[in-house]
């Protein structure tokens, strides 16, 4: 039975101490330097297998060279939206030559922060990062000595490339598409009170930018609150304001997970949609092209999104245009109409 | 602009010989070997550089360490049943002080036999593989010298640790759910023609044996092929069945997708489910509970998958018990019946 502590709390120094030996020989061991006497190295393997060390690749030995693996962290991959991501970023890069390591933070701020200084930056050339809780005090985390690529809107003026997408303009023609049907009582599935910054504040902002070109008031009891952002917050949400009284005959969901949930309570409660209310969402999942009814949404071009960020990310790892300025790439969208909003008329799949 | 080389083509040898030194220097400079020349570690580098060199972590070097990482291989993320599972290994993994390097090997079996001897091994102390395509010709390729654990049946009688679940019997039960409730005209929707392994052999075996079991006749026509389980092939599936003419009062999709996909189609041609044909599908992807109707399906014990095949490899990892044989663990399964097969009377979510 080893004696092996879990994790990486074993140091150098232990090993050295357990094998009777200078932190310079566990060095030259773990290094592969060949001209070691046999019985010294056998000691500083057995110190190494008892305590179960782990090999530190220093930051400082890997920027000589390149392990071509590259690094994405997002939020969960049991979210649809963020498995499609991974599975587009994963062919990009594979497309490169260049595997991908997978970092879930769990829309935690700290696991996000851990996910910049962590030690897995030491075994990947770069990151592709999509942070949802960072806020404007963490400017300063994302200053980083490693090639990276930001997911998402450049809130913080960021010190990095950014890919994104224009979240208002994409929200108001959300909007646009159900005032275009005739809807003026339009709910909001998703919004985080008191954010000013990230998607949920943006698109809200697109949706009201939209009423207030078309002359509506905005009705805050329209507008439902729901943290995350997955099918069971959708559903509580959409019970919420049903149950609210208020005159609802749309919703937006401001991702598909959030609309989904909101189909599956209109249709346990025979409430018809599109008929009595219509639905959209956005991210364009494959579910929302099988539902039922199929969904109206918002397409960010994923794979758009993949690309750009892969081919951003190696630029700045393979230093083609060194000292270049950050970019901010923003990628297409479009309205994908469906039968939630169109009904009959909704084009087959 | 640098004249690197996209890939590991680059070799040490070439480093060196830009350099105009040894092989033994360039090794002693990418190892961080603390006496050489400045001059000469700074020619190294440049060479490094230019040349685009990636680090070869050798397997002899990391043998004597551990990277803290674990690889887990699975055919697609687009996939929600393997975006779960890897969402659950993940978090098994963490809360293990382990991190999870995905590689996706598309179900192609070249790519599936590339993930056993590639070089991303080298930076994992293990790895958790679900193989799709490889066939009893493959066995040898699965004796490796890393820890490994199989996800799947274990149909070569494999040298490694598997985690299952009964196929054969789940796929029993799922079919008898039907049975159960007056269905005799049962649909297969994913059957693998001339398949005698694998998921889709042992689920129509597991049909079969249940219809035999009342005794009811296998109508070849109601066995529907679908090479990928995907929603799109389900939907393709269930039109051709329909077009068919042949009687079909029930549809099992060997998998969620499958049913899900069947499903768009019967609300498309406004056939009733339940009422006219019942659906049963198979994963209990998240999905399965938002979907309308609602799913029954199988519940495989995903979490109890991803946290058993975890411990296993980590067992093995550490040598906990050298020698200790090769163990298979089937995990429980369970029927969740939803609204596609029980109607009004399905339980809420």
């Amino acid at each position: 039975m080893s004696t092996a502590k879990r994790g990486s709390a074993v140091t150098m120094h232990e090993v050295a101490a357990r094998a009777g030996v200078s932190i310079k020989t566990v060095s030259n061991v773990v290094n592969g330097y060949q001209y070691i006497r046999p019985a010294t190295k056998e000691r500083v393997e057995a110190a190494i297998a008892d305590l179960g060390y782990q090999v530190n690749l220093s930051a400082r030995n890997l920027r000589r060279g390149r392990t071509g693996i590259i690094g994405l962290a997002v939020p969960e991959l049991s979210l649809p939206y963020f498995a499609e991501l991974a599975d587009s970023v994963i062919r990009a890069a594979d497309a490169r030559g260049l595997t991908v390591l997978i970092e879930q933070t769990g829309s935690v701020r700290e696991r996000e922060l851990d996910v910049l200084s962590g030690q897995r930056r030491h075994l990947t050339d770069g990151l592709i990062f999509s942070p949802l809780e960072l806020g404007p005090q963490d400017a300063e985390a994302l200053h980083v000595d490693y090639p990276m690529v930001l997911l998402g809107e450049r809130i913080f003026g960021g010190p990095a490339d950014h890919v994104t997408m224009n979240n208002v303009e994409a929200a108001r023609a959300a909007t646009q598409h159900l005032l275009d049907l005739g809807r003026r009582r339009i709910a909001v599935i998703g919004a985080h009170e008191g954010e000013t910054v990230g998607s949920a504040a943006l698109r809200v902002q697109g949706y009201r930018q939209a009423l207030e070109e078309a002359g509506l008031p905005v009705d805050p009891a329209l507008i439902g609150e729901a943290g995350l952002w997955h099918r069971a917050t959708g559903a509580e949400t959409m019970e919420r304001l049903l149950d609210s009284g208020v005159e609802i005959d749309a919703v937006f969901g401001l991702n598909d997970a959030l609309a989904l949930g909101a189909l599956h309570v209109l249709h346990a409660r025979r409430i018809d949609v599109p008929g009595q209310i219509a639905v959209i969402g956005f991210d364009d999942i494959e579910e929302t092209a099988y539902s039922s009814p199929t969904l109206t949404t918002v397409a960010p071009g994923r794979e758009q999104i993949a690309t750009t960020a892969v081919d951003l990310l190696l630029a700045r790892i393979e230093e083609l245009e060194p000292g270049k300025p950050f970019a901010q790439v923003i990628t297409d969208f479009e309205i994908v109409g469906r039968e939630s909003t169109l009904g009959e008329q909704a084009p087959a799949v």
